[in-house]
């Protein structure tokens, strides 16, 4: 009997108990899952988020494995007591969300789909005729799994891609930059800038307003990464003045984003309520199955978060 | 001395002359290109297009190609003076603008942007993630080849596609139907309905009040293909009812759409100029290169229009 312990959110486990159970069996793995055991030392497995009941770790010594429900680790890294080995959430739903989130907003602005839907009546702005995508770059900063999925898409859509990352990456069908002059080349070059970061303290405020001064004129950005990657004073400058035309932001530093926050009454601010990469239950319980099938054949785990690079 | 008469409008001939003379050039073709000739006897070629200058074209005699500038020939073939071949225009900028139109609609409805665009300060939204684009069925209605070019792009991008044509078709990449009983079960089964049919005796109204009381409730309409498929005082009132969630449309019966048409003011309608697919200078002006080329060395010419059936 292998003891899995669910600390995630309690609306998750409604979400999540009955694909979790179900895969199980379809794997063949005997498990008694639960949201509560008498004795955490009986426990083999936590299913883990930050925003769930558990912050101190510590008395898990005998877990194998805790599986994040999160892409992001930023929040869980930093936990202390965390020391047992720890995968994140890489979930194909979450990667298709996300692809979704990033081919419609990259489309809406390049082709100034705002422009037309505010329209006044009769106003026939056929004179907008939007430009090929050929002639629009996109530049990604970031190329983890979330990044390069949506990279290649766009690119496959015929846009003219770029891509940023801190370490040397390559890439067949689009071309990748690296280290702070690449992060220049593609801050001047992109029409629209997508933010897939992982947060760190490399990358917090990376667009500040420096960065942003140094993008082209009237270039836009999309931040469905995490809401720290922006200075917001910086960028609600840059979104006034012009500098910057458009922004469609689903993350933030702080959600809910309060009523009273600048970004829900600025006409070229598209605030979404991060929605991009929603952890779907169906898909994501098939990655947490197939953790523990491995990690009990004794197979390495998808996943496993490296914790000195953060990530 | 090849005789090209501009039979175009004015404002296209300033776009199009440059590259259509760099590509007669590039070509090997010494063409003389020019918007009058004193005789039409003299005229070997004659690029053209409805809302140009000429409506009367039985005076030349000898032309051996009308290569028009439309995708559409619905304006051209009733036109009983026209009876030399004609080619009408299949363009790369224009399905490439036609498909970035597309999928960048398709996405907008998909992920129900127009919701969360409407939101009130710090209405948090979070409960209306998104489908995953498998979930969402979009239906193609039309297979000619800016509709086939979208629906694989849309299947590539994971939807679940279906597409129709008045006539069997088969596709690899997804599933086609047709005849009437697959027209039914297009628009029982589509999420979003995208209208890319040319318009015929036949297709006119094919969204009339009865296809619209078939489909999904709920379903959304994208009609970036002819105004007349549509019949919009059934349109407006599915809108009102809820029977039709939301509509998308680049092309109306009388365009500029007037400035009291009710379109304009329903908040679940976006209008857009006629700017899907607008026929681009310099990737037009080289289909028409070299159609002219082919012409010249007995080649089979591309794009002829088959008159009985009238596309």
């Amino acid at each position: 009997m292998i003891n899995v312990l669910w600390a995630g959110t309690e609306r998750n486990w409604s979400l999540f108990e009955p694909d979790l159970k179900a895969g199980f069996q379809r794997a063949g793995l005997d498990v008694d899952l639960r949201t509560a055991f008498a004795d955490p030392a009986q426990v083999d497995y936590l299913i883990f988020s930050p925003d769930g009941p558990l912050s101190d770790l510590s008395a898990f010594e005998n877990v194998k494995l805790v599986q994040s429900t999160w892409a992001g680790v930023e929040a869980i890294v930093t936990n202390k007591t965390l020391t047992q080995p720890l995968a994140r959430m890489v979930d194909h739903g979450l990667s298709e969300g996300m692809r979704d989130y990033v081919v419609g907003n990259v489309m809406r602005h390049h082709l100034n789909t705002d422009r037309f839907a505010t329209a006044k009546p009769g106003e026939w702005l056929s004179d907008l005729c939007p430009p090929l995508a050929r002639d629009t770059t996109v530049g990604f900063l970031g190329l983890g799994a979330l990044g390069l999925a949506c990279a290649n898409t766009i690119a496959y859509l015929g846009f003219n891609t770029l891509g940023w990352s801190r370490r040397e990456k390559s890439v067949a069908t689009f071309q990748c930059l690296h280290g702070d002059a690449g992060l220049q080349q593609v801050l001047k070059q992109a029409d629209i800038v997508v933010t897939l970061l992982p947060l760190t303290t490399d990358t917090e405020n990376l667009l500040n307003a420096d960065a942003l001064s140094k993008m082209k004129r009237g270039a836009s950005i999309i931040n469905p990464g995490r809401g720290p990657l922006i200075d917001d004073d910086a960028l609600i400058s840059a979104l006034k003045s012009g500098q910057i035309s458009q922004a469609t932001l689903d993350v933030f530093r702080t959600e809910p984003l309060p009523a009273d926050h600048p970004y829900w009454q600025m006409p070229n601010v598209l605030v979404t309520p991060h929605v991009a990469a929603d952890t779907r239950a169906k898909t994501a319980s098939q990655v947490v199955v197939e953790n523990i099938r491995r990690s009990e054949a004794g197979d390495p785990v998808l996943y496993l978060v490296d914790r000195t690079s953060g990530y």
